[in-house]
C-alpha cells in the first residue's frame, strides 16, 4: 500500500471522498459498540461460574488452617488464600496480605495511608508541600486519578517497549525527594501490553531514591494474563530483586483475581516486605475487622494452586486471543504501510495500544463514536488526560464478541484514514 | 441479701476468706472461656449456612433490575441490595449505597475521606489545627479508634438510659466549630443495650451545629437484632426527623449483616442525604470500581426482604436470649441488694454493660483472666482506654454457650464480690 505521506494533493482528495462515502455507509449500519474498558464479556464470566459452588452450605467452613470463614478475625487474610495468591506474583506467601475484591482500593488506601499518617514513620503527605508520582505513560488512568485526587503532582515519564524510561525514572527519583512513587504495571502494561524488560526491573531494583518514603507501585494486574500460555512474557521477581540491592522496603505490589474469577467479585492481594506489610497493619487494624474470608476460601477451593490458575486463564486465552487477532489482522491489512499509525502487539493482558498521527486521536475517537463504535476517551492514558502529542488511543478487546472486534476494527481503521487525510490535506 | 457497704470490718475478713477460697476453687477448674467481643458463636453462623447456596453456578447471574453481577459497574450496590438495607434502616433506597463486607470500613472512609478532602466543600480536616468528635461513654471501643487514629480529640458525653446527655451534646455541638461528629450506636448501644428514645432522637435532629461539617455518625448496627420479637425497643429514624428540621445533610446512618448473615462476609450498608452521597461517590469512584455485587445479591436472594431478615433474627433471638438470661440471672441471684454493682437487662444487642464500685473494674477483669475468663479490657469503653471512675466492664454473651456463660457469669460475680471486698477493706 502507499504510504499517505507520498500523496499528491489529488491523489489525497480523491481518497477523501472515497472514505467520506464509506464513513457514510458505515454510520448507516446504526452499530453500538464498545471498546473503552477492560472489562471481561458474559463468554468469559460464564467460564467461572462453578467458583459460586466451590463452598457449599454442606460443606465445612473451617480452613485447613482452622480459621471459622464465617466469623471476624484474620485480618490479613486467610493463610491458604495468602498461599494462592503469592504464586501469582512468584513472591513468599509470608510477604502477602489479602485483602477484599479488587485492588484498586488496595492501592488507593495505600495513598491515602501515606498521605494522612505517612509511610513507616516518614512525614505525612499531607503534611507536605510538594509531593510528587512518576506515571509511565501511555499508561493506566485510574492510577493517575488516584495520586491526582490526593493532589499529588503526575508526571508522565515515556515507555519504550522495555518499559518505562530508566534514564529519565533514575534521574527524578534519585534526585528528587519530592519523588514519593511511581505507578508500573510491569506485565501486558496497561495499554502498550509491553513487559518490563530484566534490564528495567533491576533498574528498578538498584534505585538510590532521596525520599525514604519513595515506594514502587507494582500493579501486577496481568501477571496470568497470557494470550500464548505456550510462549509469554516472563517478568522478573522485583521484590527479591530488590532486596538484593538492600531495598527490601521499596516496592507495594498488588494484584488481584478480577480478571480471573469475577470482576469486582473476586479477591486481591498486596506483597511487600515485613515492614511495610506491618506499616499497613497498623492502620488496618483499624480501618477493618478483616475481609471476606468466605469469597477467599471459595477461590482457594476452586482455584486449588497457581497451576489451578493458569489451567482456567488458558481458557480465557483461548477466548480472547481470536478479538486481539481480529484487530490486528484488521490493522495489518488496512493500516499497514500507509505509514500512518504504529500499535502493540500483545502476548497478554487486556489492551493493545495505537498511535496516531500526531493530533488525530481526539478527532478518531469522536468519529468512531459517531458511527457508534466507543472508545476509551483519547488522552485517558496520560496524567489529567493531557496526550502532549493527542496520539495514543487504547483500544479494550474484551468485552465484545471476536465479530463485534472485527466490525469495530473495520470502523476504527476506516476513521484512523479518514481523520489523517483530512489531517494532511489541513497542513 | 446484706448490702457489703453496711457490713462490719469483722463480717467483710470473714467474707473475704470465704471468697478467697472460693476463687482458688474456681481458677482449679482451668477454665478457658471468652466474653470478650460481640462474636457470633458457631450455632448462629451455622443458622446461615443456606445463604452460600443462595447464588448457584446454575442460577442467572443478572440481577431483575438488568445487572451482571460478576461485572465491573454498580459503584454505589445494586438496587435489589438497596432495598434490602434500606428496610434494615427503615429508610428510602434512595438513601442508600450499598459497599462491601462490613460497616466499619465504610464509617472509617468517611472519617478519611474528610479528613483528606473535607466535608461537601468545607475544610479538610487536616487541614485544620484542632477536630473534636463526642464520644457518648461508655461506647464503642473501635469507634473511638478511628477518630483517634486521625488525630482527632474523642469527647466524652455520659449516657444514660435514654442516650446521651443531650444537654451537653447540644452546648458542644452548637458552641464549638471544632466539633465535626458524634458517635452513636442509637439502637440497642454498644454497650449498654439501650435504646435511644424518641427525644434523644428529636434532640439530635434539631441540633444548630456551630460546624457546617458537623455530622452524626449514626451506626445502626443493631437495628434487627430484637431478643425480644414481642418486645423490641423502636428507634425513631433519624433521617426523615432531620429533614423536619432542615438538617437534611447531618447524618451519616449505618448498618451491615455482620451480625445478622456471616461476620467480615455480610454486606453493609451507608444512608444519607442525596449531598452527602453525591459527595462520597465523589472520592468512591477514585477509590474502587464497585463492591461485591455477588454477595450482595446473594443476600437479597436469601432473605427477600426485611421480612425474611426478622424471620431469621428471631431464630438469632431464640439462641441468644437464654445466654443473656443466664448471665442477668446469676447477676440478680448473686449480687441483687449487695449494693455493689449496677448492670444493663438489654432487650437486643449483643451486650450486657456492668457498672462495678467506682476503682474496681480493671482489677476485677484481671481476676477473671486470671481463673480463664477473658473480658474486654476495662476502660476500653471509654476515650483513650480510660474510664475515670475505672467502673465499666462490657459482657459479650454471645460467643460461649449458654452453659458456658452460666460458669462464666459465675466466675465474674465471685471476681466482683471478691474485688468489691478487698477495696472495701482497703478503704
Amino acid at each position: 500500500m502507499k504510504s499517505y505521506k507520498s500523496m499528491s494533493r489529488e491523489e489525497l482528495l480523491a481518497l477523501q471522498a472515497e472514505l467520506e462515502k464509506a464513513y457514510i455507509d458505515a454510520k448507516g449500519k446504526g452499530l453500538s459498540l464498545n471498546m473503552a474498558r477492560g472489562k471481561p464479556c458474559p463468554t468469559q464470566l460464564d467460564m467461572g461460574m462453578d467458583i459460586l459452588d466451590a463452598i457449599k452450605a454442606t460443606d465445612s467452613p473451617i480452613t485447613p488452617s482452622g480459621i471459622d470463614i464465617r466469623n471476624y478475625g484474620e485480618l490479613t487474610g486467610i493463610p491458604e488464600a495468602k498461599k494462592l495468591m503469592a504464586g501469582m506474583m512468584g513472591v513468599n506467601p509470608d510477604n502477602v496480605y489479602v485483602f477484599g475484591n479488587a485492588s484498586l482500593p488496595i492501592m488507593y488506601d495505600t495513598v491515602a495511608r501515606s498521605y494522612a499518617f505517612g509511610v513507616c514513620g516518614s512525614t505525612p503527605w499531607c503534611k507536605l508541600d510538594k509531593v510528587k508520582f512518576l506515571c509511565p505513560v501511555p499508561g493506566y488512568d485510574r492510577h493517575f486519578a488516584i495520586t491526582e485526587q490526593f493532589g499529588i503532582e503526575n508526571i508522565p515519564v515515556p515507555m519504550d517497549e522495555n518499559g518505562p524510561d530508566m534514564k529519565m525514572v533514575k534521574e527524578l527519583v534519585e534526585s528528587d525527594p519530592a519523588v514519593k512513587g511511581i505507578w508500573c504495571v510491569p506485565k501486558y502494561a496497561n495499554p502498550t501490553g509491553i513487559t518490563y524488560s530484566d534490564d528495567v526491573v533491576k533498574t528498578f531494583a538498584s534505585l538510590k531514591p532521596a525520599a525514604e518514603d519513595f515506594r514502587i507501585y507494582w500493579d501486577n494486574a496481568y501477571a496470568v494474563h497470557d494470550l500464548y500460555p505456550d510462549d509469554k512474557d516472563e517478568l522478573l521477581e522485583i521484590i527479591s530483586e530488590c532486596a538484593k540491592n538492600g531495598n527490601t522496603d521499596m516496592v507495594f505490589e498488588f494484584c488481584s483475581t478480577s480478571k480471573v474469577s469475577f470482576a469486582g467479585a473476586g479477591i486481591a492481594a498486596m506483597a511487600s516486605s515485613e515492614n511495610n506489610l506491618n506499616w499497613a497493619k497498623k492502620t488496618m487494624t483499624i480501618q477493618t475487622i478483616g475481609y471476606d474470608k468466605i469469597n477467599q476460601l471459595r477461590h482457594v477451593a476452586y482455584f486449588g494452586d497457581i497451576q489451578g490458575i493458569y489451567k482456567h486463564m488458558s481458557k480465557h486465552a483461548d477466548m480472547l486471543r481470536p478479538k486481539f487477532e481480529a484487530v490486528l489482522e484488521c490493522f495489518d491489512n488496512e493500516l499497514g504501510g500507509l505509514d500512518i499509525a504504529e500499535w502493540t502487539k500483545p502476548k497478554g493482558g487486556y489492551f493493545i495500544s495505537f498511535m496516531a498521527m500526531e493530533g488525530c486521536a481526539k478527532e478518531i475517537v469522536a468519529k468512531c463514536k459517531e458511527a457508534g463504535v466507543t472508545l476509551t476517551g483519547a488522552g485517558a492514558t496520560y496524567p489529567y488526560g493531557k496526550d502532549p502529542k493527542d496520539s495514543n488511543i487504547r483500544i479494550a478487546p474484551s468485552f465484545p464478541t471476536a465479530e463485534e472486534m472485527q466490525l469495530a476494527a473495520e470502523i476504527f481503521v476506516l476513521c484512523v484514514k479518514l481523520v489523517t487525510v483530512n489531517h494532511l490535506l489541513a497542513a
